[in-house]
């Protein structure tokens, strides 16, 4: 359960209104990178952890503090679109300042949202569920929040640039700092679940033994030229401790032929006969299987 | 530009046909973690490279790899759709099993696809283009890649417990394998650029002094309960090297209201008008710049 | 089955071309809230209406009247795009007002519509199906119809701000009373709903015995602030004319620790195995259940 | 500011494992009709607020319960799954009842989430931005929140019938509460917006004298049949006091012909010539509206 | 403006429900190449035709068609679920066939629809609008009408395999005559273009004279094998009479090293330095245009 | 397997940056008729063919042809964006054609992307892998192949004509001279296809006896006027060479009432009974046919 402050995590006001930049903040809300992606990962990953204690409250305290920057990134929108120039007509668009303002502005943050931010990127796609991972994995997961914390931090050091305003710059430099420990902590939170013998390096940490481990080496050559050799992946023991890693300059392919099999004629595939017809599915396929299953059933 | 060879990289043939692994398999091909995603991913990524030679030239040889990938997936899916039961009509379906099957087959590999694979992710939801990135720096983007390596993995893992064919665990066997040394790579190319000196620890490697230092450190402990103060991110030093880690046990918000100022009354909001009308912009906002701007085009 | 007169329900003539306003008018057009939504949610209410008579035959009037006021959008951003800048190259805009003009246009309704609509919204986000509800729940529905009137009223209305094309806005003060009457039309049909007695005040008008009554009254404060008892909704009968409402001043969770179970050790989530393993399902879980039935064929 | 305490705001715990609910489900976490949609629907309503006091206060509380919503959901689907046949292979599927709840699964519960739930409904479509509406103006966004409340709380009511595990049951019982107190709620508080005398019965109360009045009163009568005369919509005077309503039996078009002016050359659209060229925009559209400004420049 | 009748454009009722045919039957209704993709790619070319008369005439006419058809669908759907155990609990699902039926249902016409189609495909994605082409140059949208009604043909055949109902055969039966049809008329209309001089053969019919021609006739044999050398495409005239037609059996790159300029310092991509600078814009780009434009604006 | 050169197949280089139009030519690399989606496409076909030889062969040339197209298209983005005024702060907007520059870019670019293309179309929507088709049947897929290429090389045009920059104008000569052979190409395979005698002229070429031959040749004239009485798709043989063309002047619907049966009353429908109840599902419906079936099993 949740409890809600009037107050904000951080200042968020603008000298100035910038309905221009108002558009570009989107991206911190509703971009694939943006505040609500990581709330609602670290959310999703919260409530499916399966290892109670630091690891779960950890990631509970960091979603919850996410809720709070898309609250501080709404209320500057809002704050940045004051008395922007929504309304006027194309007739009064007279000062070409003013017209590339025009230009330049989230049509939807006025029509639909009446001044305020949408749930949608900079370029007012909707944000959406897919952009998240919450796998249970937790090695897999914070990998994922690494990435999101840096491509984060990296969007909000562009957007720094794009302003002069010094109260948007003041909020921005606070994300940028929270970026910057959150990238510490989920790097921290990776070797701490090696410390703790919960997790590898490689995740899952499962399977190596399974997996065809002579292809689990090498780089494929499939761009001309040889320069990828030159660099620390194509030598040396890997990263995890365990694989030596090398190169095969000219690769072949190891499969057969990329060809696929008859088709069922009653889904008018395009097709000459020359493969016959399907395997009879009562042998080998599905309904054969059905019948070894029917025989089982007499057991 | 590319070029194709008609053999696969490595074999995709089950020893049987099995229509409800052939959807289960579209995540791998189509789903926001798929083979899909590096391939377009990595290609972005290498397009978008600003430092010629070992970096770009390793980004493009992954890319085409993964292509690759993709094709021997989407053979597997036709294959693992010979002679599945989707021209069956609902009064055929007598044998319980044989129904089952029905029920869990993804519809529009028949009606759609003719019995091939589709772009979509296992619940049929079509790829697209926001589950990429491609920054630019490189940092930022190889971590996601590791997210992306990972994550892939234990997908591929799970999915190999959900069959006993042998053909496809042969297969998977091999993209394991593969998942295993692009894990490793990304994480040697890190090492990679932070030995070269042109990325840090924190992406981007960039205004660290600008930032608020003073909030890059603590975690806010937001929600109840302190097992968060027992890990490795709430003590010590960082992982970049330069920052302490620490924790705020009672956070209190260092912001103001988080109201939002009055609004454009052609916008139609509800008002009471106790916040006045907006500032006028003239003085403080846009049009005001604009006056401003127009003093300076005299100059 | 439906027939098409080749005149306009209503007028659709700009005095000039405005290709500003043109990207505009698309969020009426292929919004969330335009009339796109409002044709498909009305059609598809009417197709799924389980009481023949006045109110599917009152559904499908209108909602044949809206295909119609999507055919007025259409026409008009066609005739706002004549002659439009769109095959300037940028060396030609040379003029700071037709550059913010190109800025400010939709690049699709050239490049793709070849200067027509396209069926997206103003940010060119495509109109998607899960806009639209039809519940076959006629209380339900009237009210999201309600609802959407409302919306679609408020877009054109700020959209009548943003333009002094007296064409324009002929055509604009049409759709605004519709609106007006399609909001009164569809809170009479609510009254009517009641008047006939198949639905009562909430939806749907059922299970109010079986839901626990208890939690059936009250405000739950947890955002700070006291200021929300002073409402209507904290005090007397309820709208429902049947609960009383009231607050909760200080809420306390009613639920147990949000944990989740152990998970199946084949997906490979992180765990510790304090939680021992999965209950097992042949005891209390699905295959349990199974053999239950088994039993019962045997019957 | 937010904050989280562990306990779930009602119990969710089902008596025994249920995957095929676990995948109904996520229609009331990831759906248009939802605990997210309404999650978020009232946060940007909230911060999009721009009146002070117990309007928007309420919305905030209510904003924070629903938050806890999807926590009870996300933990209720991540125990029905507990145990669920998610690894089993097809060979080992030879349970016919086993069969079809693999058929009914969510693969993405599985391969995806590890045996929890994804941000995505019941079909595996990811939730996403578009389905919430913070439009600044209360009556229109109130509407909107009734309707949600009454789909979610009809959606409630089906799944309701879908299960008879007393658990589910029990945390449902609770849901359907909640959604008819929050219907009750926004009756209430759009009411009470009428009482304070911010906001009549059309939404925007506005432009009521400059829309076209003789059309905001008439029911067209465009679907074959008279039945929709009967109703309360087609007689007296409308909910809002004001208006008249009526029907036009036979409805002609008060439009012109529906066609498109003469096209751009260099957008190659298929053209006989017959409607001249696009009118002269030096004289009567944006160019021509620039050679005025120009003049004004001059001013 | 569009008129409804009450009758059915050609008969739907199923002999019996059949629920899982009615999620099939959803792609017909909401896929990407269902009856809703041709109503509105219909609809909207039609609104942007710019050749009055008989061209335009017949588009409207099928777009109409069109409406009768989805709605034809959505109540077929609806007869389908007749009845369908869409609120059985799973502990009643003892019989084994009925359990494959819920397995292979759409939750979402029950849970959402309450037992009618929805607006989604087979696998529940809503249709979209960028699913229709409406450019303008009738040619061009000819042969997508062509494609679509094949591929609406395609799926409708397979369907139509999909079940031994009498009265949904015979519903299909009259669907596949329509497609073979309107498959028919888009080709006649495209004879019609070149009789009629408006269009040629390749669309749009301009800038043959600008492109280079030396690359408008061959092949590029980019995947290894010869057999394509054997075909129609690789000898002789073109189908547009003005073409000779060849192949490159070993095709080289045309262009220079496919690498990207040095980056903006600002925006933070991973950068060495080599590239030098980006081009100085006060003298190649985009400034310096600007700088060329005000020496411009002095005339 | 797939193989790639470090050179490009054309030149793509810009005599000058030009941000605006690297917004526009994003259509073409991620828009639903641009090089991505032919490229998706063609490969899914390939991989989906069940004819191997010349078809398949060639499907795949031209499919690995479109990735080096989607290559050229990306670098001449990151090209066209070298000293774009990305990071330009608004206050530093005091030059009009520079803010008309910033007004007309796509944001992402930079603050996604780093200065280079984005997969996405020119309105920021990102691709999806619902735009392509592959359905086994050729003749369908080349008409669609035949519309890409149409819709295609008329975008390509239309942006032709929005830039005089001529190292831009070099590159879409290629792209238009390809995309002319590639509408011939498929043009000449369609033929091939029938001299093969592997499909018809109606796709599929199949049901032709099955279907109501009745309604396989009339327009039905459902929109007023009779111009489309006119065209060649109303006299004389179709183009299929087996069937006559003709309209229904006066069309009547043929079907009976568009009703839906008796609901579930579990899924609270708005319902006054009239129509009994749900069918029996014992006797006629899903749960009869069980029955049925059972008594099948004892055979």
């Amino acid at each position: 359960m949740f409890t809600h402050t009037k107050r904000l995590q951080f200042e968020a006001k603008p000298e100035q209104p910038d309905p221009v930049f108002a558009r570009k903040l989107q991206e911190l809300i509703g971009g694939a990178w943006g505040e609500m992606t990581v709330t609602m990962q670290y959310l999703f990953q919260g409530w499916n952890c399966r290892i109670e204690g630091k690891y779960k409250d950890l990631i509970m305290d960091i979603a919850t503090e996410e809720i709070g920057h898309v609250e501080m990134l709404a209320t500057m929108v809002a704050r940045l679109l004051e008395g922007a120039p929504a309304t006027e007509t194309t007739r009064a668009v007279q000062d070409p300042v003013m017209a590339a303002v025009i230009g330049g502005m989230d049509p939807q943050q006025a029509i639909v949202g009446g001044g305020g931010a949408t749930l949608s990127d900079s370029q007012g796609v909707p944000w959406n569920g897919r952009y998240i991972v919450a796998s249970g994995n937790l090695l897999a997961d914070f990998r994922a929040n690494v990435a999101a914390e840096a491509q984060g931090r990296l969007q909000t050091a562009r957007l720094y640039n794009m302003t002069d305003d010094p109260g948007v710059k003041d909020m921005l430099k606070f994300n940028l700092a929270r970026d910057t420990y959150h990238q510490n902590l989920w790097l921290a939170a990776i070797e701490e679940l090696k410390a703790d013998g919960v997790e590898g390096t490689v995740a899952p940490n499962a399977l190596l033994d399974e997996e065809h481990t002579e292809h689990a080496t090498s780089l494929w050559n499939l761009s001309e030229g040889d320069e990828s050799t030159q660099g620390r992946w194509a030598h040396g023991t890997a990263p995890d401790g365990s694989h030596q890693m090398g190169i095969i300059p000219e690769p072949r392919p190891l499969g057969g032929p990329a060809d696929a099999p008859a088709p069922d004629p009653k889904l008018f595939a395009t097709y000459d006969g020359s493969k016959g017809s399907p395997r009879d599915p009562r042998l080998t396929g599905v309904k054969g299987m059905v019948g070894k299953l029917k025989e089982g059933f007499s057991d």
